[in-house]
C-alpha cells in the first residue's frame, strides 16, 4: 500500500519535494490507445502555474512536464506513464531560517514528530507544488475519459473566499475561464480581486471554497458503502494540502433540510431516461452516480505562511516568532481550482474502469 | 480490492443485508493478544440498536453479535475475527410495493441501474442496518486501542438537527451518553424531542451533523498527502449511509478566515511537549496528528423514507408516487453517534499500526 | 490490506479456524446476476470433503455451505457473500497434548513466535480445513466464468506422489474424476493405492505434485511483470497450505532446456487465429495468456501430523517427543486437487474482469 | 491497484521502457532516518549491469541511478524515494523487423492481443532492462533493513544452467561474488563459461536456476495462509521477467518425500532459542520464518531472443521466420542473480514492517 497514492484501477503516485531536483507523478492503469503528448497535459499545468498574475505567488517556474515512459508513437500503451516536472526556481535561502522553527498552522511539526527528520526548504513533501503532479496526471485522466465516454465535462471554479460568496443567480458557466479567480461571474471579478489585494497588504491570507462539476457522467458508476462515489470524491479532495471540508450536493446543509425537502423527485424525460427535478444529492444516490451532474465543494483553509507575525516554538522547545518570508499566495484556494479538476478527472475515470470490471455489461435499463 | 471494505492493516469488511439471514463484520489484522468477547461489543450494538425509545425506529431486533472465529480463550489470535449479527425481525412484507418502484433520494435508482438487479427488501445492502456490522468492528478497535495506547477516549454526539444547533458555551461531555440524542447539553434535550415528534407528525424526516472527537491520541499518526489522517477520517464517515459532508476541525468555515485567525499558535508545555492555544486544525496538520483533539463532523441527509409522497418512477418508465411504509427513523443522525464513533476507532487503530509499520520507534522529540 | 484475502476485483477473504464454531469466506466482488445457489457449491465442498474414502482423514463433516448474503432470487446482487461452513465434528480432546508442545514441521513454534498465542485446537488457521472455503468460493468463481465467457474448462490431477508419477503417454482427461486421487489414468489406480496403504502402515506420510489446467481462457489476460498471470497463480497455489514449489508450463525445468528448443512457435490457424506448436510456456507469455491450456502444477509437502515419533520442544525449552494422534490424511495432497481448481478458478475470474477493468474492447486482433 | 508495483508498506512500482528516454522506480514506505546516497545503489546496478564481460549482452550503459526524491541531507525522509535511470545505448534500428513479427517464445504476440499496441523497440516494458529499476530498489531496502536488524545477509547465485548443476559438496559462500556466473564453486567456473561459449556459438541460448538465501531473518515474520512468507517470495521471483518456477526449501522435492523425512526436528540451542536439525521447510513454517535461512530458488528461461531461426507469424498472419539479431545474453539467469537478490530484501524488508504494524512487541519466547 502506498500513502502516496491515489485510486484503485487508474493509480496516482505522486513524488518529490518543492526544492529537490524534480517532482512528478506515475501513473499506472492508463488503458493503452489514448492519444497523448506532453501538450496535452501542459495546458492544464500552466493554468495552475505560479507567476501568472498578480494575485499569485510570483515564483516563476515553467512546470514543463515530460513523459518519461508510457507512450509509444503518440498514443498510450497500457504501462505506467512517469511524469516530471523540473525543480527550476528554487530559492532555498529563503526558507533557511526555518530549519529549526515550527511554522504555526504547517506541517513542519508534525512531520518533524513522526519522521524526526524533515526537509524544511519549501515545506519539502507538503509544499502545495506538489499538486502540479496531480494536475498533470489529471490531463491524463481526460483524455482517458474522452476515449471511453465522450462529452464528459468537469470544471472547477470558487465559490467564496473569506467574506465573499458567488451570486449564484448570475452563474456563468463561460465565464469561468476567463478571470483569474475562476468565478462563474464576470462582473464580481474587480470586487474579489480588491477584497485579496487588500488581505496581501495587510500581510494576511485567507480560504476559499471551490466547486468541481462533472457533467455527463453516466448513471451507474460508484459502488454502495465504502466505495461509495462520495467517498471516492471526498478522499480525492480532502487529500489536497489545506482542504479541511467536504462537501457532495447539499453537503453540510443536508442537516438542515426535511426529507420532504431533500429527496430529488423523478421522473420520465423524453428519452425515456429519468430526469430529476432537483440536485440536492449531488448526482450520486446510495454511492452510485444518477446521470446528473456529479458536484462536489471543498474548504480550502488560509495559508499560514504570513508576514504576520505568529507565536510558535523551536526544535529545542524554545519560543520563537515567525514571520514567514518567501513567495506565497495569498489565497491558495485559487491555484487549488484546476487541482480539484485535475481529481475529479481521475475520480471519474477510475470509476469508469472499475465500473467495467466489476459489472460488465449488465447495468439495468429503464423505461 | 474490496469495495466492502475499510482499514489498511486493521481491515474490516462488512457483508450481509437487511433482510437475509445474518449480516456482519470480516475484521481482519487485529493485533493478537487484545482481550475479547461478544459482551464487550454487545455494549456498543446496545447503543446503536432500534427500538430503544420513540425517536427511532420501531423495528425492534436484539441485534446480537456472535464472534465466529479469531478468538481463543478470551483473546485475539492475530487472525480473522468474523462477527455476525442475525436478522430476527424482518417484515419483508411491509417493502413488497417498492419492488418495481424506486423511492426517490433513495439508491433504488442507481443498484438497479449499475447491477440490473438488487434486493429491493428494505434497500438490501443500502440499508442503515449496515452500520450495525461496524458498531461491532469499532468495539474491537477500541479494545485494541486500549492495549496500545491506553487513555484514548472516543466520544460522538449531535451538534446540529434541522434548526436546532448546540450551544457549545454549555457543552457537557458527561451529558452525552445520558440522553437519546447523545447531546452535550441536558438543558436542550427536551427542545429536540419536541422538534422530532413534531417531525413524526408531519410524517417527515430531518437531518442532523455529528461530531465525533478522539482525546488522547498520540502526536505521529497520519501521514503527507494521500494518506493524511484527514483524508482517512473523511473517507471513514463520509461512506457512512446517508451522509453527504465531513469537516476536520474548522471545516468548510476555513474559507472564510484568515490566516491570522486559523493558524494555532504554538507554546511550550510544562512537561515540554508542545501545547496549542486554539484547535483550528482539528488536531491534524500536514495530515498527521498534533497530540490535541481529533475533531471531525459530518452531515447525515434527513431519510427519503418517509410517508409525504412524492413524485417517481417504476422500472418501466411508469410515474409512480412514493410513499415508503414500514419503520423508520425521523432523523436516522441520531443513530449514526455510534457509527462515527465506530470508524473513528477503526480509523486510529489503523493509523496507530500503520504508524508502527511504516516508522518504528524515530519519531522526533522536542524540547 | 488484508493478510487473509487474495484475489483483486474478485476478492476472496477467508476466516475461521478447524475448532471453531465455523469457518468461511467473505466474497466481494462477484458480478452481479450469476445464478447462484448451496447445491452449485456443495458439489465442490463434496469433492475436496475428508471422510470419503480409506486414502483420506476418517474425520467426518458434512462440510455444508451456507450462504448468508449477497445472493437474492437465484441470482448475485454484486455485493458480498458471505459463505459459512459450521464445524460439527470438533474431537478437540485429541488435540491436548499438543498445547505446550511444538508439532516439527507445523506452524506451531512460528505462530507462538509471532503472536505469542495460538488456537492449538487441531492447528487453528494452520488447519487444512480453511481449503474448504477456498474451494466454495471457487464454485462461485466458476458460475461466474460461465456467464462472462462461455467454455472454460477447469480441472486438476495428481501428477506424482512420492515415488510415483503418472505415465503421461497414458493422459486421459475424462478418467480424473473417477478414482479417488484424480489421477488422468485409471489403470495406475491400484497402484496408487497400495503405496498410500503400505504409508499408512508404516505411520508414514508422503508429498505430492497436483497439475491444474484451464482450457479455454481467452488470450489477452494478465499483465506484464508484477502482475503476470505467472506470478498470480504461483501466488495462489503458493498461499495453499504445505505447499513449497509452483511452477508454470515447463516449470523448474526451463532451466535445463536451450532457447531453440523452449520457445514454442507460433502458427496461422484455420481460424485467423494464432496456434502453437508446443506449450512450454503453459500458456502465458510475458504475464498474458495465449490461449493456449493454462498449465500450473504445485508441490504439497507430506503433512507433518504423523505417528512416527519426531524430536522437539516445548514452550519452557524441554525437550518432547512428538506422535501426533488425530484423524490425518497420509497424502494431503490429494485433498489439494479441488483446493487448486478452485484457486485456477478465482485467479482466472479476477483476470477476466481485470483485463475487462484496465483494457476495455481495445485488444489487437491478428490476421 | 498498481499492476506495476509490489510490496505492502515498502512498496516499489517499477516503470519505463527499454528504449524509451529513461526507466525508474517508485519507492514507497521506506522508513525515515537511513542513511543513502547514489552510491550506494550504484554498486548493486553495476554487478547487474550489461556489458561487463562476455558471458552477458555486449549492450554497453552506465545505468547510473539517480535519486530525484526522498533524501534530505544523505538520509531517506520517509517519503517517496524517486529512482532514475537514463537510457543511452538504444540502438533502435536493430528492432526494427519486429515491429509487425511476433518472436516466439516473447511477449510481442501477448502484448498485442491484450493491448492492441506495443512498444516493439527491445520488448519495452518486457525487457529485462526493467529489472535494473528492481536492483536498485534492492539496494535500498538492503540499507533499510540494516538499519532495523542489523546483521542479514542477502546473497543469490546459480545452481544450474542446462546440463550443469552445482556441487553442493564444494559449497563456497565466498566465492560467489568472484565469478562472473555467481556460482559457489570457483573450480567450476572455467567448465561454465566454456559450456556458454558452445551456446552461443551455437547461436542459442539457455535456461538457469537461481538461488537465494537470506541469513540473520528473525522468527516469526510473514503470516499465515494467503499472506505466507512463500507466497510473498513466490510471487516476488516468479514477477521476474522469464521466471517459469519458483521452490522454497525443498520445493518440488518435497512431494518426494515422507512426513519422517521432511519435517526438520527441533532441539533446544544453548542460548535457549530453538534450533532445526535439517532445513527442508527454507525457514519458513505455516507462513512465518523460523529464524533458519530463508532460502528461495527459481528457474529461468532460456530467453527466445536467438539467432536460430523460428517459425511465427506477422500481425496480419501470414507466416514469418523469426532470428532476433541485437545483443542478447546467451544466458539471461547470469543476470537474474542480483535482481533476485533485490526481490529479497525488498520482500523481507517489507515483511519486517509489516510485523511491526500488524503485532507489535508481542511476539512469544521460548524456554
Amino acid at each position: 500500500m502506498s500513502m502516496n497514492s491515489f485510486g484503485h484501477l487508474f493509480r496516482v503516485t505522486t513524488w518529490g519535494e518543492s526544492h529537490g531536483p524534480a517532482l512528478g507523478a506515475t501513473v499506472d492503469g492508463c488503458p493503452p490507445n489514448v492519444p497523448l503528448d506532453e501538450a496535452m497535459l501542459q495546458q492544464w499545468l500552466d493554468k495552475r502555474r505560479p507567476g501568472q498574475n498578480k494575485n499569485m505567488t510570483q515564483r516563476n517556474e515553467p512546470d514543463a512536464v515530460k513523459i518519461l515512459s508510457g507512450v509509444f508513437e503518440g498514443k498510450t500503451t497500457g504501462t505506467p506513464i512517469q511524469l516530471m516536472i523540473e525543480n527550476t526556481d528554487q530559492r532555498s535561502k529563503d526558507y533557511g531560517d526555518i530549519a529549526t522553527t515550527f511554522r504555526p498552522g504547517h506541517a513542519d511539526i508534525t512531520y518533524y514528530q513522526k519522521y524526526g527528520n524533515r526537509d524544511y526548504r519549501g515545506g519539502g513533501r507538503s509544499s502545495a507544488r506538489e499538486t502540479a503532479a496531480r494536475v498533470a496526471a489529471g490531463g491524463i485522466a481526460r483524455e482517458a475519459i474522452k476515449m471511453l465516454v465522450p462529452g464528459v465535462e468537469i470544471k472547477g471554479y470558487m465559490v467564496a473566499m473569506g467574506e465573499l460568496d458567488i451570486d449564484r443567480s448570475k452563474f456563468d458557466w463561460d465565464a469561468i475561464d476567463q478571470n483569474d479567480f475562476w468565478i462563474p461571474d464576470a462582473d464580481a471579478v474587480q470586487q474579489w480581486e480588491d477584497y485579496l489585494q487588500g488581505l496581501r497588504k495587510e500581510h494576511d491570507s485567507v480560504g476559499a471554497v471551490v466547486e468541481v462539476v462533472a457533467r455527463g457522467v453516466p448513471a451507474g458508476i460508484g459502488a454502495p458503502i465504502y466505495a461509495k462515489l462520495d467517498t471516492e470524491l471526498a478522499s480525492a479532495m480532502m487529500s489536497i494540502n489545506a482542504v479541511k471540508g467536504v462537501e457532495i450536493g447539499e453537503g453540510m446543509n443536508a442537516a438542515r433540510l426535511k426529507g420532504s425537502e431533500n429527496a430529488d423527485e423523478i421522473f420520465r424525460g423524453n428519452d425515456g431516461a429519468p430526469v430529476y427535478s432537483s440536485n440536492h444529492a449531488g448526482g450520486i444516490l446510495g454511492g452510485i452516480s444518477t446521470g446528473q451532474d456529479v458536484v462536489v465543494r471543498f474548504a480550502v483553509k488560509p495559508t499560514s505562511s504570513i508576514l504576520t507575525p505568529r507565536a510558535s516554538i523551536r526544535k529545542d522547545g524554545s519560543p520563537a516568532e515567525v514571520i514567514t518570508k518567501g513567495r506565497h499566495d495569498p489565497c491558495v484556494g485559487i491555484r487549488a481550482v484546476p487541482v480539484g479538476e485535475a481529481m475529479m478527472a481521475c475520480v471519474i475515470l477510475d470509476q469508469l474502469l472499475l465500473h467495467r470490471g466489476q459489472i460488465g455489461e449488465n447495468q439495468g435499463t429503464i423505461g
